[in-house]
């Protein structure tokens, strides 16, 4: 019996985040490393089959010049992680996987993000349709090279500017007819997810943009038998307002004002220093602690670019509450994390379970993964720990 | 139809806690303010029949000379909180309740405590049994002056130094025979305890002492109908603790130290300079971490009196943990909170969750209280969102 | 001999910093509170003939209704500051003053001030001149009526556009050419600044407005014996940031980001939140790190308006900077003060040290004055040690 | 004309700080890092004639048996410092200064420094003249060796206990007398500092330790033409002290108390784990607030070991004041700086300040060298801006 072998194809594959989760593949696969930080080799899933970490195999679309290599010792040396002997060791892997990286599409992503394409065979296209054909004859291609038993993609890319939506995006065949408009300003986020779900292949959008969280997109998973999940993976900041907004409503204090300051140097927070892209990321951070504590606090949220930071996301939340007898209290906490770090295993996380749905027969949104995302989709629930027993609820139902 | 009337016993009445509680009894019945920071007037109680809060009589035991208004003022006056509106206001039911106030006994307490009493009529007995004799006299004076339906006892003393306990704890015959011998050195809050349960009174643990957390008292209780609870209320640092640890758990984070520093200014402050009296408090701040996580990180945890802060209790807390690939990040947190504002509303909430549950013939441990406790008694669940899924269990049993 | 009379005229007179002024002079004279916060009350000062606290005369303008006990009692129920006992004893000092308080012009002040303008006499006048001839005749006659010895006025309105300098401002001759001028937008800070100064009034400018400090407002003063001072008193975020820059500068450290987010809720608040009054202040703040350290850190400010935190100002100050080897280490600061009690001390120093200067015969910009402002005229020392030296050199030199 | 060649001899040579500092001399003699960090190297110091850092020679004692190639790896590996490519450069000068190192004595040490002492020649000697003739022998082999113009010795060991002095430390006859008793207790770091100045070399004290800071020796320093300083390096959070305590005196608020809590896991923090050592070290560290201010606020100095933050030492202060109108406000810092980095600067600074003395002929205690000591000797002054202005007088004399 020949090994079962899982493709993973990642939109935005030289990003930081990754980079981190290719390296972190390699190094699990070559037991350089434990699995801390994966939620899935967490006692919780003791016995359920997930895909082992060297089953992958990794390829993906970019838009600037770059390998693995690259991108994991530019992590290294500006952010101070990973060893040199890991780099070391993992560089064989690393090199493999970039010859599987194509040259993406920038169709829709906005000026911040078209400025940062370097890379000289970027997709530059006519028509939408064009693009996703593209992105699929990529998809095909590698499917077939590797002989892989199940495919994945996921969408890692940086912020994309909110987008309104037009009645084009409500059933399959009125999208299918806005793919052949020459100036249909598709975001390329939605271009990815319908080239692979199309395919048959489920689609992660771990960030903010808009993906496949229209209607016309998840009939597609549905009629396809493929998934969709979403939107932006829940690293820090946003992680800790969900753990904390149940303690204040549990509580029953009254939460006055939030606030939360970012500061970051990565190359994120240069697409995030653009007004324009930084309003999605804004938005999906602001809304957790007015659901969760079921009233409006008076809320800031900024995100701020500090280069010499690089990869080490710094928030400052100050939360003024009152308690008993209108006494008013103050609350704050500072983050120092590593986001790629902190991103690419949840990355990893979310990638086995949408393998394992899809083997299970499950389709359409997976709602059951929404304590990874800051804005679930098929969800309203912001509470961290209602999230996890919404998971641990279906481990259950897995294991039977 | 008379309305039903319930007396709040309460051992060190005239501390921060016992006065702000019963300063918000009065404010609360008086319609001065609203149920802010109260568990029990959260939508999940709605529908529950808990002693309205103008249906209350308050009395109690103390040590020191002083007065509700006193205290009321003394803390308006140092640590900024209440209003001169609101002191007014309630003026005349603290004056009332001050008078219901007795003397208590300092057998047991150890030196730093007894050096607070400074009330010339400080019960000085020559045996435990006389001291309960003594408390229970009291009580039944409390009860027939009031004509009160029923009686509730809390302990909201100075923290006592820890107690090995002999076999003379494990079952009332043997503890009964204790109670006669003069150097039997019980602690007081053991005494308090015992004496109210004797009479069919349950008896709340809102300090870390020892109170009736002992075999012999718990037999007490189930044989007389009543209930006990504790210990020490969970009201700052440690409610952040169980409610952090369980997203590091969740997360499969691993914590590699987590360092807790508390500085305040009031007299339990005082108390706990004392390095006998600090070692209760730290040893049930200290556990609950490596009890949620599963294994046992570096942990550190210190209280330090400083005068200035008063009641103002201030924490920092820095929680290094390991993420994906090894890489060490930190968490911090600065709590500011108002030690007495915090604890009253949870004693209140204890309070008339006990008379419900007396009700209801429960007796014993009220175990579905954990979620009040640094220490629930009956109870090795440390994690906050598991403790009040247990809560919302036993709301959801009483609703039918 | 009749004892002196001094008078101060407060432009912005009802604000939070005039009210806590007003307040702090009448406790002062009446003995009611230490002289903790006042640098000249320090022993630097031992010797040196400063006015007595009770030798002033408090009067100015104001666009708001309102009144002295009114403004300190709202401070008092917001902000948790001041004593029921000290306002009820300063209550006659305070109506008093308020009598002397005349209705302001909003004339060039930019919109947002403008809406909070509600007095019935708000002074609309047609053209600067008027203004200016209204101010004037409001200071005679406060002058006459309290047969005053000296006056000085301060500018404590909320914080105006940025102002570009046409050439009239550049010498006197061109700039009352400019008062007759209907359309001149001349800001009213400097309004108010000419109208004093032209009477031989000494000016000091306590906010980051134009006020005196453009070459003709200093000419004006030499010439009429006066002197100005400012710009924007330095009470809190960057008096740490000049406190702690010098030591990276003797450190021989490596600035490499200064980022700064300041979160408050008072009025100068509402103002500051309209971003073109913003710009004003972030000017001010955001040059001193460069100055000091002599080269330019990414450095990043910024101020929200957080209402439920009145007039506590709160700062996170992140400052990632090198050492040795190139290693990055990282100091943060949380300043949480009182934005009105911090300010009115250093009003009340500025306003003496005025006075001071002008029975000593100096005019034009007090240089001597640095330490006291974010911005100091006439000075580009912002190091606040060396401003400190500046300031004991004068003493030295008064004391002879 | 032959090149100058100074000699550094450091006592406690392969520990974090020492390794720091010989890494750093040799990457900056290749030019492979800038003079970040070094005070030395600030423009104060142009055109004062310092010694190159290629013009040093590496030798010491040692206790440890270890390499600098070793601690350095090591350093890299748990504190993530230094860059592979640096350490690798460095390694042939690390090594052949490895060679220059020396078995030292644990005589007078106490118990936790002499646990720490694994190399198998670490002297043993009957008594202390013994130990200081075997250190003399030692640093004349390194003089003679390596033909050295000048050589200077630096104590750079963990803390010792604290000392109490007899009479016989108060001249140098009486102390040579002691060294003949075979039960003298005499510090190991009085040895190494008697040795050294009593061969006319100069001794640095960068630790609390006894050191040179006794009478005799100082007496001994004088009649040898070599200098002393010390004591204990001001590195981190006694530096922020010396800082931020005069602002609040210059501005006349009251501090109540200043709080400060250090956390790191070092093998200094090893030795500070025991109470006995500890006590030296909060001791220089708990002075420094009353003397800049004049008054005693309450203080609280905590240092604890925590293992997974190695060599990141951790301070969190928090500062309470009263300002204005008796209004408490509070300033709170968080530094987070890698020790070895913060000290290894300063100890190249002492050691070329202290060369420069005595080329130009000055003797017994070095007082312009304050600001770089916790507990400078000869000097009360511990506000580190009037230290600064100390050393600056001094630069200028130096200049002429």
């Amino acid at each position: 019996m020949t090994q079962r072998r899982v493709g993973l194809w990642l939109i935005g594959a030289l990003g930081g985040v990754c980079s981190t989760a290719v390296l972190g593949l390699s190094a699990l696969s070559r037991k350089l490393t434990d699995t801390t930080s994966l939620v899935t080799a967490s006692p919780l899933f003791d016995g359920v089959e997930l895909d082992d970490f060297d089953t992958f195999v990794v390829g993906g679309h970019e838009i600037r010049k770059s390998s693995y290599v690259e991108a994991v010792r530019d992590l290294h040396q500006r952010s101070n992680v990973f060893s040199e002997a890991m780099i070391q060791a993992c560089t064989p892997d690393l090199e493999k996987w970039t010859a599987n990286v194509k040259p993406g599409t920038i169709l829709g992503s906005g000026p911040t993000i078209s400025k940062l394409a370097d890379h000289p065979d970027v997709q530059r296209v006519a028509t939408p349709r064009e693009a996703v054909e593209r992105i699929q004859a990529d998809l095909r291609a590698f499917r077939e090279a590797n002989k892989l038993d199940q495919v994945v993609v996921a969408n890692v890319t940086s912020t994309e500017p909110p987008k309104e939506l037009s009645d084009a995006y409500t059933s399959i065949a009125k999208f299918r007819a806005l793919l052949d408009t020459k100036d249909a300003s598709i975001p390329a986020s939605a271009l990815y997810g319908w080239a692979a779900l199309d395919l048959g292949i489920s689609y992660i959008n771990f960030t903010p943009s808009l993906g496949s969280s229209f209607p016309a997109a998840i009939q597609l998973a549905e009629e396809r038998k493929a998934s969709v999940s979403g939107k932006d993976g829940k690293t820090g900041e946003t992680l800790m307002k969900t753990v904390l907004a149940p303690m204040f409503r549990h509580r029953n204090f009254k939460v006055l004002s939030w606030v939360g300051h970012n500061i970051f140097g990565n190359r994120d927070g240069v697409v995030l220093d653009d007004p324009v892209n930084k309003a999605s990321k804004i938005q999906t951070k602001d809304q957790v602690v007015s659901s969760i504590v079921g009233y409006k606090p008076q809320t800031h949220v900024s995100i701020e670019y500090i280069q010499s930071l690089d990869d080490w996301k710094t928030a400052w939340n100050h939360i003024h509450y009152q308690g008993f007898l209108g006494t008013k209290m103050i609350l704050q906490f500072i983050w120092q994390g590593c986001d790629s770090l902190l991103a690419a295993p949840l990355l990893l996380d979310i990638v086995r379970l949408t393998l394992l749905a899809q083997r299970r027969g499950e389709s359409g949104v997976l709602k059951h993964l929404a304590c990874f995302f800051k804005s679930p989709m098929g969800c309203d629930q912001h509470d961290f720990f209602e999230q996890m027993d919404m998971l641990a609820a279906y481990v259950a139902k897995v294991k039977g």
